[in-house]
């Protein structure tokens, strides 16, 4: 077959700085999908998009074109509206497991299609493994009978979805280019818009625990998803929020669960808890029902009756004892005084070495593994009080998670706390 | 085997303009010839590389190790001065074939490994393969021998220099990334340094015709080579020359060998004829031999001597009938003037389309096509005068090859005339 354009035309354009046209981008994604452009082309072409970029036009089509390589889910049969929630992933980061039944109290279907972790940062669906029985996987038929009944589901994407983009991460991660802000921002929006949801809600981090460690790159990154998810008439809106020290106290797995019950519980962590409602609010308004209060529904019981339902709904026993670590090791605080910093990086690589995390995609994970913390920034602390309890079932993984955490403690005089603010900005 | 870096580490480095140890090029260079860093992940840092540059000492490590990927020839036991000439590739330029002759009759050995053509710069090889009985591939110990006895041999590369080269430079055609001149100059410069000569004269060819069409990239080109050639202890010499219109009045593979015997029978075309003295005199005098006279040498057949006993000693027959082209069609001058312009670049193409080149590697080539020109810029013409002769076997090609030449003639008042100037720069 003869091809429309070629690939090393392609490659030039972007190298010296051009622009790529509607038609050459959707011909790239495509040949691309059906190997008509080799490996080695796509890996010089995403170099040359990293260092040289690609205007709005270009980042809209190439989100376009990797959707247009797969199935679109449909909700509209569901009757109702439906809102999703993306964050771009950091350490502690469990807020999806109280949100998503939290919004589906309010009558809004929350189809949270999730994924596994990959180095320091945790992925919902490890996190719900550790509920005993649970299951992620679940066929379209399924999804949209428990959206029906239940109204929320948190489950693995179908390889249906963007297989452009899949092929495509998965060729990014062994060539250095991941870090390209339009590929990560058409790799995100291509799999959200293909799943249908009308609404999203972004939860973009930045700081030392997330991708995005620098606050503007974090804020071009929003806007750049915020403007593809309004041009593919998604109503999303952005959050840009502090991931420079964990979420919670818990970073690890069935911890993880175990905190975010204490949440629905009406308890739990003051920045959980902030950061679900706030989400939560977000959601609601996005999906249209601008005047729910979903902290009343986390103090009274609402929240927790979906939650248990949709746990149910995927085998799940939400009442069964949740795994724990067969070894237990205590860090000590080093001096008096205020627990100035807690680096949420440090903290993150240290639960991934204890086996909450993978460093390969086949890499299994431990349910009982992480970090539980003790004292958060901003707290006084005195010298030989427990700061954090490091949790593993492999006890020969404390030394390298100890060093992980080397440098993460910082404790000195009050005046000094810097302000820590959880909701950066807003992006709509 | 564990690896001494990750490939990943290597491309980040280059991707945020940081600078690669020696034992990191080394270790890339060796890792990629035996497969341990894939295709896709090269052809990113190759991008990187061409994108955000290398340093003098990066390049330099670069050829070092691209050198050590295969074995070194080595021509001490000759007992005589070896020198080469590399010329970047333009169109007509066939003076290889009168310029390795016209040297040795002064005693240098001139170990001229070459290439064949791609695209519409013409190959040395092609050229000479139109000589009857002619062969290009010679064993080592067939090369020495004929050095010894000949002093000079036109013939094709072994497969074990350079290996490393030969497999990236696959790679960059077919990724975009072929016009990095860290990777042109390492490229060229670790051949020639593997293949052992003890001097190396550079012809950088600047114009619509050459790789290069702006001088000051010919530049940068040219002074990385020669620091290259210098570092390796080869004593190396640029010259930048015109490439703007083609080197004398044939462009093909059969009309070029017939010009350059015009050349070493002391007539030819002056800027042919000019170009190969100046070189002659840069080789003899980077190999030692500073009072040579090689204008001399043309004039009294001491050089076709030579050329003789090196076509014969490869098989050839120097005195056979060269094949010609069964078809021709001329182009007419359409005004009275001066020709002012005669594309370089066009000519190139349209001899390529009639088959004297080819496009991809596996191709055949037409011994008897090519374009003969009968003016040059600077030629008063007249209007339905001829200015080219097109050859070809196959006359459906003719068109195309108009297409290729509907801009490249430019007649005007004589005044309009731009300066052309053979040779614009030397570099030592």
């Amino acid at each position: 077959m003869s091809e429309k354009f070629d690939a090393v035309d392609i490659i030039r354009i972007k190298r010296d700085k051009g622009t790529l046209s509607p038609e050459q981008i959707s011909w790239t994604i495509d040949a691309y999908t059906r190997g008509a452009i080799a490996d080695e082309q796509m890996s010089a072409l995403n170099m040359a998009i990293l260092l040289n970029c690609m205007s709005r036009e270009e980042i809209s089509q190439w989100t376009t074109a990797m959707i247009a390589s797969g199935e679109r889910m449909d909700f509209s049969s569901l009757g109702k509206a439906t809102s999703d929630k993306h964050s771009t992933g950091g350490v502690g980061d469990k807020i999806t497991l109280p949100l998503a039944p939290l919004v589906a109290v309010f009558g809004v279907a929350v189809p949270q299609l999730s994924g596994r972790g990959l180095g320091h940062t945790g992925g919902t669906l490890d996190k719900l493994e550790s509920v005993p029985g649970w299951r992620a996987d679940l066929s379209n038929d399924q999804m949209m009978a428990q959206l029906a009944d239940v109204g929320a589901v948190i489950c693995a994407a179908g390889a249906g979805l963007a297989p452009a983009d899949k092929k495509l991460y998965a060729l990014r991660d062994v060539t250095g280019t991941v870090e390209a802000i339009p590929l990560i921002a058409s790799s995100i929006m291509s799999k959200k818009i293909a799943e249908g949801t009308g609404s999203l809600v972004l939860d973009v981090k930045v700081g030392s625990g997330a991708f995005m460690k620098d606050e503007d790159m974090a804020r071009e990154l929003a806007e750049t998803m915020v403007g593809l998810g309004k041009d593919a008439g998604v109503n999303t809106v952005a959050l840009l929020t502090n991931m420079r020290t964990p979420l919670g106290l818990t970073a690890g797995n069935a911890i993880e669960v175990e905190e975010s019950v204490e949440v629905l519980a009406g308890g739990g962590p003051q920045d959980v808890v902030e950061l679900t409602i706030r989400l939560a609010e977000e959601m609601l308004q996005a999906a249209g029902v601008p005047d729910a209060d979903p902290a009343a529904a986390l103090k009274d019981g609402r929240a927790m009756d979906v939650w248990n339902r949709m746990i149910k709904a995927q085998g799940g026993d939400p009442r069964a004892a949740l795994p724990t670590a067969k070894e237990s090791e205590v860090v000590y605080a080093a001096a008096d005084g205020v627990l100035l910093e807690l680096d949420a990086l440090a903290v993150g690589v240290a639960a991934w070495r204890l086996g909450a995390g993978r460093a390969r995609k086949e890499d299994p994970v431990q349910a009982g593994a992480g970090v539980r913390m003790h004292a958060k920034p901003g707290a006084l602390v005195r010298a030989g009080e427990p700061l954090m309890t490091l949790l593993t079932d492999t006890p020969e993984k404390f030394d390298r998670a100890k060093e992980a955490l080397a440098d993460a403690v910082v404790i000195g005089p009050e005046g000094d706390r810097p302000a820590q603010q959880l909701v950066i900005d807003r992006i709509a």
